[in-house]
């Protein structure tokens, strides 16, 4: 095994956090990710890498893009990667990621998103990125999903549709 | 020890995170703090108190503003508490509360603020307190500053004034 | 003829200018208007009423919709009134209104609307509001459809799509 | 005299208007003008020019300045003037310029500002410059004021620094 990086990684693949406005359209759409300028508006100081995988709506996503972002945490050399995904499939991706990625592996791999797009007020996405970003660098190594100020293990965790959060499975008070 | 509870409070003293604008004075003030607005925006699940201790500048923390910070984490009955803090001072805050818990205190304690006010555009305010959020939650027992995207043992952290970031003592290369 | 009041009336009809992001249908839906926060938010001096007549798409108008509005602009008291409207149907409202109002009518009746919601970073709307509340006090009496920094007879005035402006009829350059 | 075009100019003088955060200053300062990104925003199809005269708040502002201001109204080719100025002192300058510009001047000078910078979260910023873009353009030949959804003669107006709005000298009721 190579020597990991004590560093960071941001894989932009679209989802809500990510939607912006076209005014032409009359739609929320894809074009290029924002985390880039996130990152500089949150003045990070740790080393940080970004690297847009897909821009799609996690719903659209196929089992050929669940492989690719398998294949590029794979091949990240940072010890900590922030996986930006929309909320709908989360759960699904992670379940990929979940069984490739155990303690050995070295790698600490943090699943977020957001439930307002960034683009828009009022929205979630730099709150739960910032969350992420601590989960990705503090978590044991393996593969989490990070929403609503709490973290998730990849096998134990939904989406709650009605209430629009994350919370175990069986877990019906959603707390 | 009384048994602690594994949730989260946020203490409000002010700083350049909670600043807002007065049209009639024509510059940066305190009123009340954004902080409960915040944890609305930011749609968190995980059990949460918010606790104004203060609003003004950290340049104009007395000795008595920061045992009043140390009173109430210690009276805390939550594990993991943030404290949203004025840059300039931050540290020593830390430096008055850091002797005060060891891993014994069972509590993690988390010092964050901001170098662009909430209510201003472009703010790092909202992502820093979603990495906070998640140090208090993850780091052990003790007193943190988080900023930047990285987390500083109390006794290990000064501003650099010139980057405007938080860096390791005797770190010349602000990583 | 009742004597109007030199004051302002803004009608909230919906459309992309007053559009809100719903969480949990992931979409872009109406709610209540935003024009009350609006107002507070411009500091107007001026008296002005704010009335909600409906939260639609403009593609969505029916006759009776558009008769719901000429019913509304001719029971104000008000002698400017601003009727803040979906784009995409804008002039067909228009020109239900045009012929009912002419110079002697006394009222000056301006739509206007938002190619990007107010809730959405970047957004036309605030700028589109200020140009619209000075047309509806400046402007002779009559119907006009105010724009992009310009203002349009209602009969001489169409959405260009493509471009996502409004142009007076002919005008292939858009100007 | 040289024929006018039925265009507009925008003239950035600063003011709170275009003040911005310097995190390291932890202060309002001023950079350069966002006016060009404003018109951007505001998707103007009229056709606009923007200057930057200076960057100062209108407490700052000399002679000197004022006839700066004075120079580029003479020099300008466009009918539809406005001036972005800081509220303090806009009045002064008015005053400065109201002589100079009658009826037959053939030009239209509109003074505009903010209470609370554009930068800043419920800025008014953005509805005034759409305000006083159409005051431009419609108003007779002459210098006025426009701010809080009215315009002023330049002979008839104040600020009014306890309530932060404009109103007509001698005007107690401030409406």
């Amino acid at each position: 095994m190579t020597t990991l990086q004590p560093t960071l990684r941001l894989f932009a693949c679209g989802g809500t956090f990510d939607k912006r406005y076209d005014p032409l359209k009359g739609a929320l759409v894809f074009t290029t990710s924002q985390l880039e300028a996130i990152v500089m508006r949150a003045r990070l100081t740790v080393p940080v890498a970004v690297e847009t995988l897909m821009q799609i709506d996690s719903l659209d996503m196929q089992p050929a893009d669940r492989e690719r972002i398998l294949a590029a945490c794979r091949s990240a050399n940072e010890k900590s990667l922030v996986v930006v995904h929309g909320t709908d499939t989360m759960s699904d991706t992670a379940a990929v990621l979940g069984p490739q990625f155990d303690a050995t592996s070295g790698k600490t791999i943090v699943l977020t998103g957001a439930m307002v797009p960034y683009a828009i007020s009022q929205s979630d996405a730099l709150f739960n990125l910032g969350f992420a970003c601590a989960c990705a660098q503090t978590l044991a190594p393996g593969v989490w999903i990070a929403m609503n100020g709490r973290w998730h293990a990849w096998n134990d965790v939904r989406k709650n549709r009605e209430a629009g959060v994350f919370e175990p499975i069986g877990d019906c008070t959603g707390t």
